[in-house]
């Protein structure tokens, strides 16, 4: 029989967000999995739509109607989203070198071609190097004051007292760490800006969890009155692109280089090295008279394509789709190309890492589990080098729109397609 | 027998990216269809994950390999995403009121709780009202030159000249329409701000394609000798947030409103406006000091569900999830919130929306096919001001830990979930 | 003596800001002299402080006293500001080419050494292009609506109604002209985009006061109620860089390029083409990265410097000091600079123009007065290029620290100080 | 006679700007001052402009010639900028409060008026507090390798011996201290963001000299190879408005803040409270929407006529002039108002602050010399408070328009100007 006791146990001690549905027994499941059924079906009564329903709420979703528990409210069926296979993509990691089959789910003709054209070049190059130079997830509690003065005094305690604040996320995660607290005051407003590690988890839970400890602690403790106060005060960069990560870091900095030969680029690519190099110059000067933020092309197609299949927050691409991308012809008239992504939030637990379609395209680069979050940070950030590189080169080559045409009918293109 | 001509002059009228199945004849169908299982297969072999391969490429995914064909390439099968209904969302919108039934597609606890609870809450008030204000897409080609005086004089050209190139638009396309021309120079740089009309499909291939027609008739007639160029400089945006569609538009600019008595955000969302509106400041200003684009809480996480389940293209989520959350009392002490949206990318027709997942939502919306882009937009703008109702009552309630530390353990959470 | 009619008549023909001070007669002028002295005198009695009274209210300061009645208030004396002169800086411009003495006040040692440095250098290649490529002044005046439906209601009057507006115009000044009319609505709001051209005046003054007559015109015919309004919402990038200037204008875009064969850069500068390339990519990222707007060295220190010798207003420095510097090497391996200022504000008629050091340094020019306004934004450019070419070098060669060390000790730099 | 050696000494004692002109016995100063006239007048032979000779190079500036070797090159006179006086205007800063008459010097009408009635009111309200929160002003030199492996070995070497830099800055400077060292690895470039703290000096040129001591250190010992460096990367904000300063600090983070009585708003300002923050709403949306950095009105105005008068660097009026501007309602129907600056860049020795000028406008704000940076950053963000102030209220009662025409005819306003 179930034992609540335990499982609730358990799942305290879980609290990084890598939750395992293994943990519920069967006999639960059971239920869970009817009721789930039944509720999706009087939901689907209410909305009539019976073509739909079939579509969505499949035999397989119905299966599944309990899998999803923890992961979905309201729950209707699931939507399939067709994915396809970049690479081989060499990897220099961290861990040593590795050839990545890239899965990325999109409905957008090209993209997988154009991610794996870059791939094949990279690899046929040597690899590129990745790393991941710098990680740090924050959340950013605001609390208001009668004045300036008070502010201040309250950022001087709380900068006084930081130290004692690791024995409460201590508490709270046996994953998070912990890694700084700095005040922000703005007129009666401190804002502070609470940084930490969180393992192999995207980690957004888990440093709302620890925050909401830490927010206790100083409450109980402030030697001014705090007249009201914030979980977030919208300084983290949660879900948006921010400048701020731009020359620091949010989740995970990561970049990727490589240095292509000439006679590759011309070979694979249909250009040259300078004609690249030219386009970058005139494409990063658009791009900042657009105020994006950072200099690239399309981070998102491929990052948006990658976290879907792998199971990541696809809302996340807000923030992530955001860094450098830089070009340059080597004295010897080879082309180096680094990418450098300061906000990538990639976990290989938690989330939705679990659920049966991202465990499975993490089986395929064989990351499931832990352990492995800073590689899928790794070919996250080689994977947007790859498709920069096939961007680039079919803007300067002249494929660009005559792939689209083509894949977008279903057909083939020169040399693999361009986004 | 199958008609390559025929088919080939049919996709001919159809560049706006409206894809339609239909037109491929059974017996090609077939063919495709096989040829496309042989291939995913083949693929497989090379992947060698047999519990991959039987999750991703099930027998659903296998009778409808040919049905992605125009969308993905190196096809291995489909992920499955769970999706949940929010509301009703009664919108008072450019065509009408209605009520909507609104499918999001996410693997993140909480998300469908909170945007179901700002959805109801909505209504409760009488509904939103949502409007598109403007829309265009642009492309933004790059001429390079010997100097700025060759630069200025090609952009007087390409200004004088600008009326006659409707007329090569229409012969590329018959639903992109050529809204204006502007070139901006900097240095010996010339880009062209080209902007489209694109009816009811999102639009980037089609603006593509009419942006390369209208640069080789430049390029046969400019007056000074373009050293090289290229057919988009990144000034449009495309795919990344950026300042300039702030004040302007790139896609669609939406608007949502309402106006909430105090009384029903005290009962529903545990909080008052006053709080709201303090809670508003604080938000603003630290989103400000991040450096993010405009002003607001978490719109990608409605936008990224939104666009997955009804098939549109995602890694837009960057562009699209910016803009301007605002919130005051009014004199009566009521709740007036809006959202303004100025870089919506969102189509009934053309890219993945008639693939069967897609399809099957923009059904339960009753949004499918030609004629909806427009409300499909009103819907995004109120689906994101249900998410921002929600969540900033969650943070004053103090309801967000909680709820997320509920949901994502398959719980319940009081009177609705935050995100 | 004096006929206050008379002068009142003039100055209303004068609402350019193009104020002359020969209009006041010699009676009425004596007497303002006579108050204004006392006037400062009793300050200084205030102040007490009978030094600083010696330096600032000097017998130069005590005679022009009401010469300044229309340039500040509560005026106390004058400050002594030391001005050194660039050039010879050859200019190809709209009307011909011209070789500058550019008057340039500071306090800061090195940087007249710089720009003369760069001044030479351009003068030696045989100068520089420049061209204003677009000019507008705005202002955003913003009307507050029950919701958005009347704001929409609103813009669409608006948008109807602009060409009538330009009779309004015609009626508040002779020298500004209303060139285009945008509505912006963000919720209930409508910022209402009012483009002007000032003629030779930087035209702030004039186009508030035609807005506040098209503002008047507005607030009688609203179809809709206007709740509130304000002449000003800020949208207009007055006294701020701006983002949205960059691929735009406000007050004049101003472009300067110059080619400058490597054995010049080497011979004067101490480096090479391609180092101050590598330079400029390291910078440029190194500026995207803060989030700086737009992408260069040190354009405040140049518009600074020529803003206060000329009579301009120097707080618009904060919005001047943006745009896109940009280096390449040409195919020949000489150097390619571009200097994009997309907000110069600057007149040669109105504001500071007339006062006597003002018009000294515009003499120095040759360019005090009516139709001038032009040139002196090519000069404008044309000295921040000399600027940018003489700081890149110098962080190339090595000089940069040593001449700060030499030349604010009074000494001398090798080949020229740098910035 | 003199020893051109003790001077020598002497200055290199003083490398942190503090530059006294005191050190250069009178023979030298004799024979300097001849050579500079000379020079000067050398100078205006070659310009041939007799009256503006007379106007810039009048006895004063010609007495004065050599008082300004160490801070211009290629002198030739000064420009006379009126100036008057703002105030009193109550501060409560870090020691105590004080009455402060502030000097204002700008050409611009309605601006002393404007910035005067805001420090009235500010007094009148019993003052405003004023505190600096945080200080550092940066370098960022940046240092070039073959590939990304390097830039992360060096930047961890970096990191593992900052602490021995610390020496290396003392044996420069006996003023600056070096606070932090933080790499920012981009692809393979590495800055490095070095923050000085600068005592009383503004400390660009501090920094410049301790960064090339440290970097001369760092490139001795580099365990890989470094292909080049520059002493400045471009991430510092030297000169520019960043984004990253908003949640930071660039030289002296000032915030200033009041709390002011609606009765005194309603008969000073001819407004209310609560209009002032329905203005704010508006400006601060609008703002965003420009994409300016940080939200306010107009910062550069009062800053840069007190850095002109008080001689400070006016062309970091470009990096300064950014921040939030933040008004709120009390429960008690008062209006809170607070400004926070960031990027305060002032010095009271060093630069041009003991020039002649200068130091008799210090010497009226009770400012000049050591021990009184802190002090004077506080009043540019009182001074900065009273003009956010005045101008908000100006377009909130409809005075702005009607001031700036009557102030810019030498007229008066009604109850003081606004700008």
């Amino acid at each position: 029989m179930f034992d609540a006791t335990v499982a609730s146990q358990e799942q305290q001690m879980d609290t990084n967000g890598a939750r395992r549905f293994e943990i519920v027994d069967t006999a639960r499941k059971g239920s869970l999995s009817d009721q789930a059924v039944i509720d999706a079906d009087r939901r689907w009564t209410s909305l009539g739509q019976d073509s739909a329903k079939s579509e969505l709420f499949d035999g397989k979703a119905r299966a599944n109607a309990s899998v999803y528990r923890c992961n979905i409210e309201s729950y209707v069926g699931t939507v399939s989203i067709p994915v396809g296979i970049a690479g081989p993509l060499r990897i220099h990691g961290r861990a040593g070198t590795a050839d990545y089959r890239v899965p990325l789910a999109t409905t957008e003709a090209a993209l997988v071609a154009s991610y794996n054209r870059g791939s094949k070049l990279i690899t046929a190059a040597g690899g590129c190097n990745a790393r991941v130079v710098d990680e740090a997830v924050s959340r950013t509690p605001v609390f208001v004051f009668e004045s300036l003065m008070d502010a201040e005094v309250f950022a001087d305690f709380v900068c006084k007292h930081s130290a004692s604040l690791d024995f409460v996320v201590a508490s709270v995660t046996s994953h998070g760490q912990l890694l700084s607290i700095r005040p922000v005051i703005e007129g009666n407003h401190v804002y502070i800006d609470l940084r930490f590690k969180t393992g192999d988890a995207s980690g957004q839970n888990m440093v709302t969890f620890a925050t909401e400890a830490i927010c206790k602690t100083i409450l109980e403790r402030s030697p001014v009155r705090i007249r009201y106060w914030f979980l977030e005060g919208n300084l983290s960069g949660d879900k948006k692109a921010t400048t701020q990560s731009l020359g620091n870091v949010r989740g995970k900095r990561v970049i990727a280089d490589v240095t292509i030969a000439s006679e590759l680029v011309e070979q694979q690519l249909h250009t040259t090295p300078d004609r690249m190099v030219d386009y970058w110059y005139a494409s990063a000067i658009g791009g900042v008279m657009s105020g994006s933020t950072g200099i690239h092309g399309h981070y998102a197609n491929g990052l948006a394509a990658l976290y879907l299949a792998c199971g990541q927050d696809i809302a996340c691409v807000a923030e992530s789709a955001t860094g450098i991308t830089r070009l340059e012809t080597t004295r010897e008239g080879d082309l180096y190309v680094s990418v450098t992504l300061p906000n990538i939030m990639v976990g290989t637990v938690g989330g939705g890492t679990a659920l049966p379609s991202a465990k499975a395209c993490l089986d395929i680069l064989g990351l499931a589990g832990s352990g492995n979050s800073t590689a899928l940070a790794e070919v996250a950030a080689a994977i947007v080098l790859a498709g920069e590189l096939s961007i680039i080169a079919g803007l300067c080559s002249g494929d660009f729109a005559s792939a689209h045409r083509s894949l977008s009918r279903g057909g083939v293109s020169r040399g693999g397609a361009v986004i």
